[in-house]
Formats: structure tokens, C-alpha cells, sequence
């Protein structure tokens, strides 16, 4: 049988067997960013505010494509995805739990994977307190994030006044995809977008600090987004599109509409500081128009006009 | 669009769209039974004393075949497997998150799955807390499951002196799987087993607070866990194969070796008493063996003689 792995970072020691091989190859690529692996389940220290918790499913062909992405790209996206629930919440992280669906020619490609996932934990400072690893016919990642705030910023907080903000600049992921779609190599700073999302963390524990009332994070489209925290708060947001701010070499209308941003709409009972913000995360922070009225939807308007907003991003509606 | 959801048992109302018409249609299923959903992430108190987390993935044609069970019990099925993780830690349940993967075609069957997940729920008396529902060409569910325990049951626990003992009768699950896949009918208690696993969370707790020292649920097979168990402890574990019990109509070779069983096999210093165990539970509890020395595996004895083990149950070796 295989040597035991000796008990350091808090592993429990893992038996023989192709799960625990490829286990053990992952654990080799996290080095210490993996606490606590190898039991049924992992034990880890209540936090001083509210658990707060996410599950968020990549699957290839859905979220990904094999050929658009390498491994260390597709397990890096995935991560980020998960934990911008966090940051939609302004919560901090606690840790994160890899569940991994491997089809058979995907194992070599475990270490690339891993590396990925590993790279973006370690960009948002946090760790890996364990998963699963199963066969199946598509690759498929679901992260499942914990962390802890002592005030979440929930989706149903706007209130009719509130100035509405967001970070960052869109467009990008939307228009690296319709690139790729058409057979085209997108533009380095749309792709890179992409690839390598950022989850909003610090930037949303800073807004939340500043007293703002409500959050959500891109992943529909701003649009989209937008109308799932109008109906959570029962409020209308009324948007100036001129104001949307648009990555260098995207469309206006991608800024719109383009999915899988993980940048953050957020809405603010006062001015916030763009100057500040940017000075300390590099990183634009854009008014774009106000809560306003009861009628739970989203008003877009362009040059003071009320014009029709674009469609976003649902896996059950438009394909 | 559509009328919001009335912010009843504390969802977020959630907006139009295809994959939130899933999600309303699972909230009907699931009642009571559903808090907090609809925000970015679930915010949850903090239990009192060790926050206790596993994942625990279930695909389409590795774990279930749908001309095997009905949606329900793929949906119950899926449930128990993680729910079991908790029991095996000996902790109480505190929520469980669910990330389906749904291909278009089991769209109609949504409701079934969500009576399935939500009847393991309620028998387990814990609660859905968030999830996520994504497009996949198989259908997968991923349940996380999130517990608390003040002493938590460990894999490593295990000294050399302890007795060993198993939950229920073994061999249901693979003697079902045997007569599917030679296009029989299951007898009624196998097929029962392997449709219907019940996370042991009770009985687990009743063990842990009689002093046991591990534990484990046996999800691989006897054997293979037994040695998992034995490699996490670094004691060698002596198993008598004529003292394993046998589920009426399945084979003694069975037991040994039939994974997804969801029983629990414990270690404890002293004798456990097995009448007040069967009193409060309806169950057996059965002493097979002992740990022993310091080899880290499995000896399996039959009549007092050394015999060779046979394999459990790993997705990627055995197939």
C-alpha cells in the first residue's frame, strides 16, 4: 500500500486509491493553503459575526470552454466566481470547498486545475478546507465559500434615494466571448476579464464600511443584476446607460449586458468617494443613476430618454 | 414581469427568468423547509461550537442511473450521501446547500428532485438554506452540508485496544446494484438500502457521547474504509468477517465490500451497549473486531485465520 502521507498542515492521512492520488496531487500543487484535509468532514472554528455561505456550479461547455481557457484559467474563473458571492455580501473569507466532477482524460490535467483554484485562493487570502473528487462525463466545478461579516450587504437593502454605483469597468467578458464565438483571438485587456475575474472583496468591505445599503455582483449583467436587487428591495433603479463605464475596446452595450463581471453594483444613501477608492484598490467606482419610486425594476435611460435595456444572461431563457 | 415573491419565510423575492422559475418552483416543493433564499449567499448564526462542513457530489450515470431510481430518490439519495458526513463527525445539521446541474430535458422533473432532497431534509430535521441551478448535459447534484459539534468524531481518533463496531446490516447497496445491472429486480430491503441510505446523525451522536474514539461512514465499502480509518489513525485494525452482519438476502462478501451503505463504523474504548442502542434506534450495533498494533491496515480474519480483503469501490481505479 502507499506510504501515509505524514500528518503536516493538519491533513488526516490518506489510504490508497485513485481518489486519494489525485487528492494527494492537488494537495501537493496547494502546499499550504490546504488545511485540514482527509476526515468526512472539515472542523473549523465558528466566526465572531454571521456565517455567511455560497455554493456556485462551472461547468464545461456552460461556463467554460476547454479550448477558449487553459485548466489553471478554468480553475481560477471558477474560484472567482464563488467567492464574488462573498464580496457581494462584504463578507471576509473563511475558506473554500472544491468539488470536482473529472472526466477520465482530465486527469493528467488535475495539477493545471489545482494551480488555477490555488492561485486565486491565495489571491483573495483565504484557504481550502476540503472537497470531493468524482468521475463524470464533463468537467465540472462546483466551490462551495464560507466567510463571515458582522454586517452582510444583502440585495434587498436599497431604498428610493440611494445613489447607485459600480466598480470597475464593463463589457470585457462579454465581448472575449463573442470574439471566440466567431473564431477571433479577443483583445488582451477583454480576455484577461475573462480568465482572471476578480472577486470584489476589500472593495466591498470598504463600501459596506462607508454605510452602503445594498450589493450585488455581476453575473447576469449589469441590467440583469440590477433588476434582481431592484425586486429584492422593492425599489426602482433608474440608470443613465452614458454613465456606464465601458472597458477600453468594449461596446457600451456589452457594458450592459456582459455576464460573469464579478464587478459590483452597489447602492449608497450618500456621495461615495471615487477618489478614495481609487486610490487605495486602483479601480474605478462610478455613479450611474438612483433608487427611486416602488416599481421594482430597472429604468434605463440614454441622454435623459427611457430607452428598452438589453437582455442578459440566463442558462434556462436565451442561449 | 413576473409578480414578485411575497418576502415569506424569509426569501428575497426573486426576479423573472428561467433559472429563477426553477428555483420558485423548488421553494413551492420544499415549504417550510427553505429559509433565506434568494441573496447572493446565505447569512447564518454561528454555532455554538465547531462549525463542521463537507461537499459530497452525486453524477448522473457514476452514482445514480435514472432508469434505476425515480427523481425523488435521486434526490433523496443525493441528500443522505452528505448528509452522512455530518453523522460520521458525530455533529448536528445546520443547513444544507444544493448546486443542481440540470439538463434541459430533466427541466419537468425539477419538482420530483426537490420532493426527494426535501423529504431526506425533513427526516434529517435540518433546512435548505441557498444553492445554485446551472445547465449541464448530466444531471448532478452537489450538496453541501454544514453542522456544528462540540466534540467532533474523528477518522484519526482510533487507538490500539478499541473495539470495533459497525451501525445496521451491510451488503444492500451492491447486491442491488448487482441484480440492475444484470437487468433483474432488487429484492425489496436491498433495493430500500441502496434508494433510501439514512445518514445515521442520531445514532452518531448517541456514540460519540458513550465515548467513542472514530468513526467513519462507509461510503467506499467496509474494508476500504475500515482502512481509512486505520491509515488516519496509524493503528492497525483486526476485523472478524464472520461477525460483520449481513442484510437479510444479500451475501456475506457483500458486506465486506458494498459501498454507498451510509452505516457507521465506530471505535470505541470500552463496550457500547448494543440492547440500549437497539432500544432507542430500531438498529444493530455490532462489535466485528479490534485495533491493534501499529501497522496502518486492515487484517481480516475468518475463523480466527488471516484472508485477503476484496476491493471496495474507487471511481478512479475500480470500475
Amino acid at each position: 500500500m502507499t506510504a501515509p502521507r505524514s500528518p503536516s498542515r493538519g491533513h488526516v492521512p490518506l489510504g490508497p486509491g485513485g481518489e486519494f492520488d489525485i487528492i494527494r496531487r492537488m494537495l501537493a500543487v496547494w502546499g499550504g493553503i490546504a488545511t485540514g484535509i482527509g476526515d468526512d468532514a472539515a472542523t473549523i472554528a465558528p466566526p465572531a459575526g454571521r456565517l455567511v455561505v455560497s455554493t456556485d456550479t462551472s461547468v464545461e461547455d456552460v461556463h467554460f470552454r476547454r479550448d477558449w481557457l487553459t485548466h489553471a484559467e478554468i480553475g481560477y474563473r471558477a474560484t472567482a466566481a464563488a467567492l464574488s458571492d462573498l464580496a457581494a455580501m462584504a463578507a471576509s473569507p473563511l475558506g473554500v470547498f472544491l468539488a470536482l466532477t473529472l472526466p477520465e482524460s482530465e486527469v493528467p490535467a488535475v495539477d493545471e486545475l489545482a494551480r488555477g483554484v490555488g492561485d486565486c485562493i491565495r489571491a483573495c487570502d483565504t484557504k481550502i478546507l476540503g472537497g470531493d473528487v468524482t468521475r463524470g462525463a464533463k468537467l465540472a466545478l462546483t466551490l462551495t465559500v464560507l466567510g463571515s461579516a458582522s454586517h452582510p450587504l444583502l440585495r434587498s437593502g436599497a431604498v428610493a434615494g440611494d445613489r447607485v454605483y459600480v466598480t470597475g469597468r464593463l463589457g470585457g467578458p462579454v465581448s472575449a466571448l463573442r470574439e471566440y464565438r466567431e473564431g477571433r483571438t479577443p483583445a488582451k485587456p477583454a480576455r484577461e476579464r475573462f480568465a482572471h475575474p476578480v472577486p470584489r472583496l476589500k472593495e466591498a468591505r470598504w463600501l459596506a464600511s462607508r454605510g452602503s445599503h445594498a450589493a450585488i455582483d455581476i453575473s447576469d449583467g449589469l441590467i440583469a443584476d440590477a433588476r434582481h436587487l431592484a425586486v429584492a428591495s422593492g425599489v426602482g433603479l433608474h440608470l443613465r446607460s452614458e454613465s456606464v463605464p465601458v472597458l477600453a475596446g468594449a461596446k457600451p452595450v456589452d457594458a450592459l449586458a456582459s455576464g460573469e463581471e464579478y464587478e459590483l453594483l452597489v447602492t449608497s444613501p450618500g456621495p461615495l468617494d471615487a477618489a478614495a477608492f481609487r486610490a487605495e484598490f486602483g479601480l474605478d467606482l462610478t455613479e450611474i443613476g438612483e433608487a427611486q419610486g416602488d416599481e421594482a425594476d430597472v429604468v434605463l435611460t440614454a441622454g435623459g430618454r427611457r430607452v428598452a435595456p438589453p437582455a442578459g444572461y440566463d442558462h434556462f431563457t436565451a442561449q
